[in-house]
């Protein structure tokens, strides 16, 4: 048996997960990450998860095939290293060869993690039946990930395939890399908050004026909730929304025939009538006709994918 | 010695050459394409070209490892058809097995012409000390190709990379294909003829209204001529002209990671400064930093490109 720990390295929590070669979970642990007490600390908890989930299944050190981590930032796999991760404050330190000394473990593979969790709808969710897909993952950013026949696209030495940063609209609203108008200044869901702020300051009578007025925030779900109950204001944004990621997907589709694109994230969450408006959109917009729109589905991991792909690495490269 | 013919098939001229292994013209013709005579007529041209090579050159076909096209529209290389081509107005045709047939050379390969441009370049042109590279060429509409690690990226029954047809400006300028935005409608030519025109309207003192008032015809070469010449208005169109060139550009860097980016077409001949122009450019807006922004060259082989990529199509799928 060749069991296998995943690690999804993210800005609030470390999540791991030992797998058997099936990737199937043997047990499954996250901590905080508590990014500003530093590498070390930060590497150390790491390693204490893995021990923790090896003690818990009585597996030792020698019976573990590899480490695989997701890391967000760039991430060097040839050097091991993760070059810049902005919401960890890291810049050029030496992942993997830290968490070999630190776990036991020898081969430890470093990859984005919007790379793993493509990586992870591929070898175990939505993807499972395709050798090629794409994915789209809507969170507080825009995420993206590319599988070509069976394999992790992620060339050394590059931040490709970063498809949130691509460009929506030239000159468009700021993004957080400084750049303007990138799909993820409108396809995320901290783009949709603005936008639902700014139509309910426009909109003093819409449900979404109503739900600030009585001291909620908003967010991706009560927007959604009130495109749902079919306020108008709410009900367009929800679709200018979803026609931004569908413009996102095309794109996405024309550059790399990918046959299938996944929407992860939260909004995956909201259901496949979401995958239908969003594939039928894409069918309109497609390069050379509707025959050759990819498939769109929503990821069915969640969280897991992330773990699941670090610990396909390996695997996939 | 193992010769090979590359033939770049477009909607005006067809061109045909004879190479060596080492990519060395022996022998190079062209005729009109006079695609309104029909798929047979066409076939019959071209491979009327390639025995006038061969009798040229003093070759039979036995003699010729393989014929390579590059072809307008959407070109399947697994069976050998161009599924369509507009400017050919041809749509499911068996190209490879009727110009087997023509010729008597029995290995014939397809690809698109844009990737065949791109691969052109790669093995004998701007990008041959590259082993990964991006092209785009600008003319009436927008091309794309990509070579990934010493491989055409042209993913079977899809249309990609299409780059031209990657979205610009969201909802902006209507595109051939149907789409809003695409970046052909703004880096293209066609596009850049249309602004000034539109520019020449609204500024009836600018160079370009007088360039019109003298009945000349606005074109890329004297829009840049009048901008080299200093008129504001021109410089100021050359300057958006590059700008989405430099955004297409970076797109492709970011989603593919390659190290290089070729632009090809008519403002090849404008010189290394417009390709530095567009490279100062790609460095500030490239994710990560200018340390992950590609080089800028503009392509070297012209016309040539495209034969010795189709030539090339053999040892690069």
């Amino acid at each position: 048996m060749k069991y296998r720990i995943g690690i999804d390295l993210g800005g609030t929590n470390i999540a791991v997960g030992l797998v058997d070669e099936a990737y199937r979970f043997l047990a499954k642990e996250s901590v905080k990450t508590e990014a500003w007490q530093g590498f070390d600390h930060v590497t150390d908890n790491m390693a204490k998860l893995c021990k923790k989930l090896m003690d818990g299944t009585g597996l030792c050190p020698a019976q573990i095939d590899c480490i695989g981590v997701g890391s967000p930032g760039a991430a060097d796999k040839r050097t091991g290293e993760i070059v810049f991760a902005g919401n960890l404050n890291w810049s050029h330190v030496p992942l993997t060869d830290t968490l070999a000394r630190k776990t036991g473990i020898g081969r430890v593979f470093l990859g984005n993690d919007a790379d793993c969790a493509a990586l992870g709808e591929f070898v175990m969710g939505a993807g499972r039946d395709f050798d090629s897909l794409g994915m789209i993952t809507i969170g507080t950013g825009v995420g993206g990930g590319i599988v070509l026949e069976n394999k992790l696209f992620a060339p050394a030495g590059t931040v490709a395939p970063e498809l949130g940063h691509t460009t929506l609209i030239y000159k468009g609203e700021s993004c957080t890399c400084g750049r303007k108008g990138c799909l993820e200044a409108y396809a995320s869901f901290t783009a949709l908050i603005r936008d639902a702020n700014r139509a309910a300051d426009a909109h003093p009578e819409s449900a979404l004026a109503l739900l600030r007025a009585k001291g909620e925030k908003l967010n991706g779900k009560n927007i959604f909730q009130a495109a749902k109950q079919d306020d108008p204001i709410a009900s367009q944004l929800v679709a200018c929304f979803l026609d931004y990621i569908a413009q996102g997907a095309t794109n996405i589709a024309i550059a790399f025939g990918v046959p299938l694109i996944v929407i992860g994230g939260g909004i995956s969450k909201e259901g496949d009538y979401v995958a239908g408006q969003i594939e039928d959109i894409v069918k309109k917009e497609m390069f050379g006709g509707p025959q050759y729109a990819p498939k769109i589905r929503m990821a069915t991991l969640g969280n897991d994918a992330g773990i699941l792909g670090a610990a396909a690495l390996a695997d996939y490269q």
